[in-house]
């Protein structure tokens, strides 16, 4: 048989299959409608979409997969087909951080689908207000940066808030070896935060072993000192840094691990139930005087909860009261986490869950 | 049967469909394999990828639907199947204009799906370099914005590049209502660009049948000026405009119309072959005597071949003549194109044919 042939038959075998996935789809998205309808004959009629199926199916498809697609790319088209199902149903409107091809909106496409109804908007507080005034289904705001720490709007709005967090978005920011040359063989130098030198450490040893590694203060600083120096001077920043400095990309993704994230929250007006891989988000506080937080912070220890994540951010109220923002593993619905829950209240001043929610599976 | 088993019943038929798809998309990856295995034996091994043989399969899949998901959400699926399975066998690199985030890598994703490796580049020229030099297997830039007109740039690099043109992307750019205040009821005013007034008029009618409609020089212009004015002023223009001048996003997607488009060429070392649907793009040049032009194009008039758009560019080569993009119907290897393109040459200084590619399917 000719290659020729060889490739047709194939290719007649791939359009076969083609046909069948796409019917079933059709019959998938039927089966959504028909969920869809079932719940209008319920009380809560705005509850179509559930985060913690969403997430139980994304794990299972990874879980049962056996290749060749590799899992995160089977759960990531999975993702897509729930995302067009659900939008034939009910478009979900997001509200994020603007503008159109921010990164939040990366984060919010990679959390609901491309079928999702994107609405950028202004500020923080303002993805806050169209979700409370059901202006949007659901909202995307930033909360923390690998390098940057986190970001204070996001948290301070929970404080006034009674909106809940359903979900978490972690979305890679990559490093980029940005210069004035052509060719990564003319660096000597290489300018950057030490963060992103540590982060680079293989990649820059196999590829600039000769290279002189200068740590400064930030990788944006590296790049617009780079820009005014010749093409022996390189920065490692963000892709956005060549457009600002003008400067040319001489090798991207760079970083050795996924070292340098972004995280984003999901908020939206309702509680989602436990997926079985959950987080819990508390704001806490406690008077300022010694070993409250040690105090306040026991129950948890003793009921063997990992707490993933502690921010105190001054409280509005009183010059010298704090409040804690803190994360920790696990669904408040579950009996341990519910039961150092019931402590933790007991000990402090103010205490609210501000959501439990399924861990990013993508 | 209960509300909530009839629900779990549902639900269990859908994980069932769900481990079908599965399956299916899997062994569609493993043919995908093959088709590369086949490809490997043959002379040409970078041609892994066929936007004509990707384009029949997208019109093929929105054809012979039958719903319930609409056409377009279903041919967005499949594109993500087959961006998954391309990659799963050899990921594309796409070099486009950045910033990450941009319009541009926008248009790339839509193009080649969430599975394309991206590259963001930090100027058109650098785009076609990477191309050139085979750091990216394929380019993407912007060339034409319906309310800006074209991107001088991209047309220019064609001149002395022998890249081919291997596709296009349409992609819409939204309206959005602009103001100080909270709500849409407060404006009075509305300032825009005439054809961004025109092409919301619907919605202006339906949402401010009293407002005034004060036309200006530019969007941009119309929310800076906006920004110095008090919550009975609003402005149309893009939601960047929001965050740069710190306003409210009042309404979104306002267009009556897909009015507001970009549109964005792929660029590759390949020529393309025929998808049934098809535009060539050609660079031609003539001597400036009068009547030149109109001679030239007489073969197409006569071919009954219609030409979507003509652009002149001075040429870098004398002070008097020109260099004309012009975009036609139909794909050079077609016959009747062919034919009118040889006459076509034989009248012109220059000519080439910058690509012959399928029409945007999405």
């Amino acid at each position: 048989m000719s290659e020729q042939k060889a490739l047709q038959n194939v290719r007649q075998e791939i359009d076969a299959l083609d046909e069948k996935i796409q019917t079933l789809i059709n019959a998938r998205t039927a089966l959504a409608h028909q969920v869809a309808e079932i719940k209008q004959q319920q009380a809560d009629q705005s509850d179509f979409y559930r985060p913690e199926r969403e997430a139980m199916i994304l794990r299972r498809v990874m879980e049962r997969n056996t290749g060749p697609l590799p899992d995160k790319e089977m759960a990531r088209l999975f993702r897509e087909i729930m995302s067009a199902c659900l939008a034939a149903e009910k478009p979900l409107s997001i509200a994020y951080l603007g503008p159109e091809g921010s990164f939040t909106q990366s984060a919010a496409l990679k959390h609901f689908g491309g079928s999702a109804e994107l609405l950028p908007v202004s500020t923080i507080a303002n993805v806050f207000s169209a979700v409370e005034t059901e202006h949007a289904c659901y909202g995307v705001v930033p909360v923390e940066n690998s390098t940057e720490g986190m970001v204070s709007h996001t948290l301070d709005r929970f404080i006034s808030s009674s909106l809940k967090i359903n979900g978490e978005v972690s979305l890679r920011i990559h490093h980029y070896l940005l210069g004035k040359g052509e060719n990564l063989s003319d660096v000597k130098t290489v300018y950057a935060h030490p963060q992103a030198l540590a982060q680079c450490r293989q990649w820059l040893g196999d590829q600039l072993p000769q290279a002189a590694l200068i740590p400064l203060d930030s990788n944006a600083e590296a790049a617009r000192r780079v820009s005014t120096m010749d093409e022996t001077a390189a920065a490692i920043a963000a892709s956005n840094a060549a457009e600002i400095y003008n400067l040319t990309v001489l090798a991207n993704n760079i970083e050795d691990e996924a070292g340098n994230t972004t995280r984003f929250l999901v908020i939206g007006r309702q509680d989602v139930g436990p997926s079985g891989a959950d987080k819990t988000a508390l704001l806490v506080s406690t008077k300022n005087k010694p070993g409250a937080l040690q105090k306040l912070l026991q129950p948890l220890a003793e009921n063997q909860i990992s707490m993933s994540r502690i921010e105190s951010r001054p409280s509005r109220k009183g010059i010298w009261e704090y409040v804690f923002f803190i994360d920790i593993e696990g669904h408040s619905q579950d009996s341990a986490v519910a039961d150092a829950l019931a402590k933790l209240e007991s000990e402090s001043s103010m205490f609210r869950v501000l959501g439990a929610y399924p861990k990013a599976v993508l």
